[in-house]
Parts: structure tokens; sequence; C-alpha cells
């Protein structure tokens, strides 16, 4: 239902549009701004405008950062002769997670897609083909999503950098660790048996 | 995980912070606001310290209001005669949706919880007494939640109330309209026993 009160009102609305929140979500979350104290609910307002304004992409891998470079492009430490391509910062953050990883990202910020007019265009592609110029890269490993779009934006930029001389690898298919056997997919089943590994 | 980058990890925190919000839900909210044009988390932002700073409580109900009143207490066409008592703002609204009701409410903030440290003191109950001091009022409904804390709170008022010659009423308890017998708890049902009545 709509409320008199047009402030509650506007608040439930902002909360509503976003993804996966539904009405009555965003009416309790809006009761919790109500409930909070003035400085409690001044920060939460400030801490939006801060994210927005403050968080940028970083100039050479295009992930979030609060400055003009990441912290991982940044960093002496991580191997520059490999670039990890995924779709999302958030893809970044789940490889960060193995601890296995010492090399730079790409984040594409989302996948070709002709059913959502989305084209080569408008993906970070030509930002990672400027970063290959000066030979220094030698290995390229596209983690894009396994699905449909994810595959198609592997396969693209796969055909732009092998002319280069560069290597352009894919993370590996199989069934996830710890999972079924009887409940996988036939395609990540049939995947894992074309990847099998001698033991 | 932690992210690198303070003012998103902040705004995370802000999200998470809320009951029922976990950690994936918080961060897929951050990165909607950081996917925001800057007009529109500038408007988010400031829904929230709207909301927060417009609206307060109705001088005379208690429940929320962006005036001195709120808009039942204001109207010319409520049955003044009568009062709702209600624990929730939210409750308000609920009973409005049955656009059967034209008395008005009164919004308790809270239910007598010992175990929680909330006494009569607690919540707006002097304010409900204060009410019904010109002797105007003459019927008084309790619609607290039905709960042990909603139990004992109608409980109390009603014993403060009956000495002073008011009517207090009870919501009827029973079956739910479109439920399943069958899957009715004991308690409801034996409740429904006791109420029925005759058609």
């Amino acid at each position: 239902m709509a409320y008199n009160l047009a402030p509650l009102q506007n608040l439930i609305d902002q909360f509503e549009r976003m993804q996966g929140i539904g009405h009555k979500t965003a009416q309790r979350m809006a009761f919790y701004i109500l409930g909070l104290s003035d400085e409690e609910a001044e920060s939460f307002a400030k801490a939006i405008t801060d994210a927005h304004t403050k968080i940028k992409q970083c100039k050479i891998c295009c992930d979030l950062a609060d400055d003009e470079l990441c912290p991982i492009c940044k960093s002496g430490t991580r191997d520059k002769s490999v670039i990890c391509v995924v779709e999302d910062p958030r893809d970044v953050a789940a490889i960060e997670r193995t601890h296995d990883y010492d090399g730079t990202y790409h984040v594409l910020h989302g996948a070709i897609s002709p059913m959502d007019n989305i084209g080569p265009d408008q993906i970070r592609i030509k930002e990672l083909i400027a970063r290959l110029g000066n030979g220094d890269v030698e290995e390229v490993i596209m983690a894009t999503n396994p699905t449909v779009e994810g595959e198609a934006t592997a396969m693209y930029i796969s055909r732009l950098l092998k002319p280069m001389g560069i290597t352009v690898s894919r993370l590996a298919y199989g069934v996830p660790v710890g999972a079924d056997l009887e409940y996988a997919d036939e395609i990540t089943l049939s995947r894992a048996i074309e990847g099998r590994s001698i033991i």
C-alpha cells in the first residue's frame, strides 16, 4: 500500500528499485532508517554519497578504485605479465579470495550480448588491447562466466589476441569441489570428462 | 570478504547492519548504488535524510506523521470516540487497508516485554491514558499482536482502563480466512472454537 507520508513512501520506493528487493523488504528497510539516531541516518546517507563519488575505475584494469589506480595495479609484487579477464569487479574479489593468483586483472564490466544490445564496444575490450601493446604481457586468462555471453566474449577476445602472439587460456570446466556427481548437469559432466587429467 | 576500498566497504557495512540483510545482499545493494547516476545516488541519499528528519510522531496518537498531527488525527470524518491500540505504525497501515475501521489509533511503539527490559514506561501508554482524560472516548480496541508480549500489554492496559469506565475490546482470534483448517495450530483452533458465533 502507499503511505500518506511522502518522505517515507519516497524512501520505500528508493529501496524497492533495487534488484531483488520486494515491497515488504523495502518497507522494513525504510522503517529501519526511521529507527536510527540522527547521526546514524546522516552517516548512512553520507556512505552512499561517498561510495558513489569516491569510487572510480582503475585507469589500467578498470576494476573499482578509490584512486587513479586500484591496489592490485599499484602493487609491486603482482606479476604484470599475466592478466586475468573477468566480467565484473565482484569476480576479482572472488578470485582474490582463493589467494592462489598473483597476476593482474582486467574488468570488462559486462559481456558481449547481442540480445541486450551489448557489443564489443560497450565493454572494456579496447582498454585491454591497449594494455597489450608494449609486449610485457605473456598470458591472458579468460575468466568470464561459463554462460553463452561469457563464452562468446572469451572467444571474441581470444581471436583478437592470438595474432599478437599472446597465450590465451581459459578457466577449467569441471565438477565443483564438494558437489555430488549425481546432481551435476550433463554439459558440466561431459566437460569434466573432456578435461580429465592423469593422476 | 572485506574490500580494500574503504568507501565501498563502509556502504556494504551500512546495508548489512539492517535486520534480515545478509552479506551477499548488502554487497549487491552497494554495487547497485555504484551503478546509479550522480543524480540518482544524490536523491537516494537525500531520501534517507529527508525521511529521517521530516517524519515525526503524531502529538496525539504517536503514529508516524510529517506534521504535528497525522492525517488520521487531523481528519474530521474519523470517529474520535474509538481508539484502536496497536504496537507498530505498520499495524495502522494493515488495518487501514481493510477500509473497515473509521475510528482513530494509538501506536504504542512496542509491547511490554520484561525479557527485553521493556516495561510500561518504555512504550506510549501514558500518552494513551492522557487521551482518555476528557471522557470523549467510549471504546478502546486492543489490537496488539497475538503473542505473549502483545497479550500481556493488552491485559495491562485493559486493567488500567476499566476503572475509568471505558469499554475495552480485543480483536477476535480464529482461523485466518482462506487458510486450511488442517494446518491451523491447536491454540488458534481452540480459540476459534471458544469464539464461535451463531449463524
